[in-house]
């Protein structure tokens, strides 16, 4: 039969980034590409416990139909994590979703209309985009330094865009640079979201996971007005395979993700919420990210010293206080993805920089993970990639 | 500041039916509302046990990301189960999905355009239409009978509509009426599917739970030329709360169920998707559903046989042969509504037919769900329950 699909769809087939995932899976490859936690820090027998002592003593409620808000013992350890993180709010403030990939999703589906401008970070995180552009969005990209966007280049897309409805931004350890906004900038920020009224989507991911220099108040502890919808996951601190996440927003739009939520899954998975309430009930999670964080600064350390030794005069690199990422900017290359094919036939796997733009890329970009890589095999990997570059940069 | 929703959004903050429940979820009411299995049954410590062979044995990939497609052994577990069903098929035709709901969510994305006709059982399952609305569908209901959707009506709703793009149905034990559609019809559509080059969305969600008459085949194991795209879940034979459903279609389909899905939230639960791999590798489900299907059987009885005793006369309903629900139709009433708010005064809890419409709604009827109500309660709810149908029609 012949499909007729709708213009949510994308036209092609073709997965790049799944596709380099797929190759960068094979053992034969050391790979940079991904974004995963080191699951050596899962804590495995915590969570045996807690489900445990869940199916013992709260069974039938794990495994029964849920509200699409959230379970209330899950939304009081969010309120929690909010308050640590400056946001002092209340549970209906919060909708718990399926993974901060549904609060996208769903932002999307709420704000976006075919042709909606959204503003983004130049360069930004590549599922946003494919999410934002599923619903017709219009991208403006919006240039950044190691400070984080830069508030003269926002305002002036603000001022060029009077239609824009959203702007998304990763303000700690972003995805895929690793940089972090200024106070400075943030309080810009906010002022011109008042100013121009259109809304922020604050993703905050990593924040927690911070090895130097001082925390930053979110947008959302910032903002008066509500004009930031904020977004929270325990996919970082805790375990992403059981996709908890979630949106806090004036409980007017919280109504309206939950609506919405109920439309794409009803809610998310019960014994999950409750697993994950009991262990941060019964563990003190500040320990599991200092161990994580001081995992992740081993990592990142090791690998910033093998690219300021092997990597070639001219190229550089974003400085992370905190995260899982390194942006790697090389100069005289036009095309990335030449930059990942070298780096391949080297056993050594990236994510070349173009999928993480909304419209025209920074040529010679990529990105490096270091949560997932034993420390064992950074040195000889970026080594490897360190040859990739010098071949594409001479020719 | 100002909110500007897209139009996916639906205007009024009015849920419906989330009030029903809320109002049906007070301890004094006996409710018929909801559409939730009896907690009772959950195999709550098979699941436990299930839940800490999976943490010992496989515990890191159980918490890690995972793929958008499903973990294998839950893969296999469905293959398994669309062979009982009738379904051969391989793991390239499935993919897991977050429950039935993003299923049908995903559905509705990849395509329904603003205005895209989608032909729909009259009545049919209520959050289905939600969906399809947020996406724009435009709605042709095509009118049932005991015997299921008329086929005669869908020829005449294809012929009117030659941009349909797809049919949805739920061929056994319907929400909301109960009624299952014929082997004749099921041919008959699988054939007009092909005629008319039109998809079908198969939801199965109750078939397995089944009390009398014989097995019929479904849509899909019918269909030879990918017209039907088959959904199951486990949320009615093992747990909803755990939110695992499956998509069933040609490779080429699932190949962008999985793009979406990806962008919806990544991938379902890990663990969840391992827990339940592991129950059914350990348990047979056989005998559970055996369990579940002579529980809901008894409580239909008792129902069944107090609406034949008490309800006025006139009244019809459905007989279903299986699966949670029975329709009612209360001839001379024309406000659904009143016959709700007559029982919610006497402390029972139905819904009323209206949001089970595509369009117009059939005045006067209502669902009763009978899965989730001891049976000590069922006859003195109903005997309330038909006071108030009394009230309502002598007005």
């Amino acid at each position: 039969m012949t499909y007729k699909f709708s213009k949510h769809v994308p036209q092609s087939d073709v997965d790049a980034v799944g596709d380099i995932l797929k190759v960068a899976g094979d053992p034969k490859v050391t790979s940079f590409a991904g974004g995963l936690p080191a699951p050596e820090l899962f804590p495995v027998e915590e969570v045996k416990a807690a489900a445990n002592r869940v199916l013992t003593g709260n069974g039938r409620a794990a495994l029964q139909y849920g509200s699409s808000q959230g379970v209330p013992g899950l939304r009081q350890v969010i309120l929690n994590r909010l308050e640590i993180e400056g946001i002092k709010t209340d549970s209906d403030h919060v909708m718990v979703a399926t993974g901060s990939q549904q609060s996208i999703d769903l932002t999307g589906k709420i704000f976006i209309d075919e042709g909606t401008t959204v503003i983004v970070e130049d360069p930004t995180y590549l599922t946003a985009i494919d999410v934002f552009r599923s619903y017709g969005a219009h991208f403006v990209g919006v240039d950044m330094d190691e400070d984080g966007m830069k508030m003269d280049a926002l305002e002036e897309a603000l001022k060029n865009n009077p239609d824009t409805r959203l702007i998304y931004t990763v303000p700690t350890f972003q995805n895929p640079t690793g940089r972090t906004m200024t106070l400075e900038r943030r309080k810009k920020l906010v002022e011109l979201a008042g100013k121009y009224d259109v809304l922020v989507l604050e993703d905050n991911p990593y924040g927690a996971i911070r090895w130097s220099g001082n925390n930053l108040p979110s947008l959302k502890s910032l903002d008066k007005n509500n004009h930031v919808i904020y977004m929270g996951t325990l996919s970082k601190i805790f375990s992403p395979g059981l996709r908890l996440g979630w949106v806090v927003a004036d409980p007017k739009l919280i109504k309206k993700y939950t609506m919405m939520k109920q439309s794409a899954d009803l809610h998310t998975d019960s014994l999950a919420q409750y697993i994950a309430a009991e262990y941060f009930a019964e563990n003190d999670i500040e320990d599991h990210v200092t161990a994580i964080t001081a995992l992740y600064h081993k990592r990142e350390q090791i690998m910033v010293d093998a690219v300021d030794k092997y990597f070639p005069a001219g190229v550089t690199h974003s400085n992370p206080e905190g995260g899982m990422f390194l942006w790697v900017m090389v100069p005289g290359v036009a095309d990335s993805q030449k930059l990942f094919d070298a780096a391949l036939k080297r056993n050594v796997a990236i994510v070349p920089g173009d999928p993480f733009f909304g419209n025209e890329s920074i040529p010679g970009t990529f990105r490096m993970n270091y949560s997932n890589t034993p420390e064992d095999k950074i040195e000889d990997g970026v080594k490897r990639l360190a040859e990739a570059i010098e071949e594409v940069m001479s020719k």
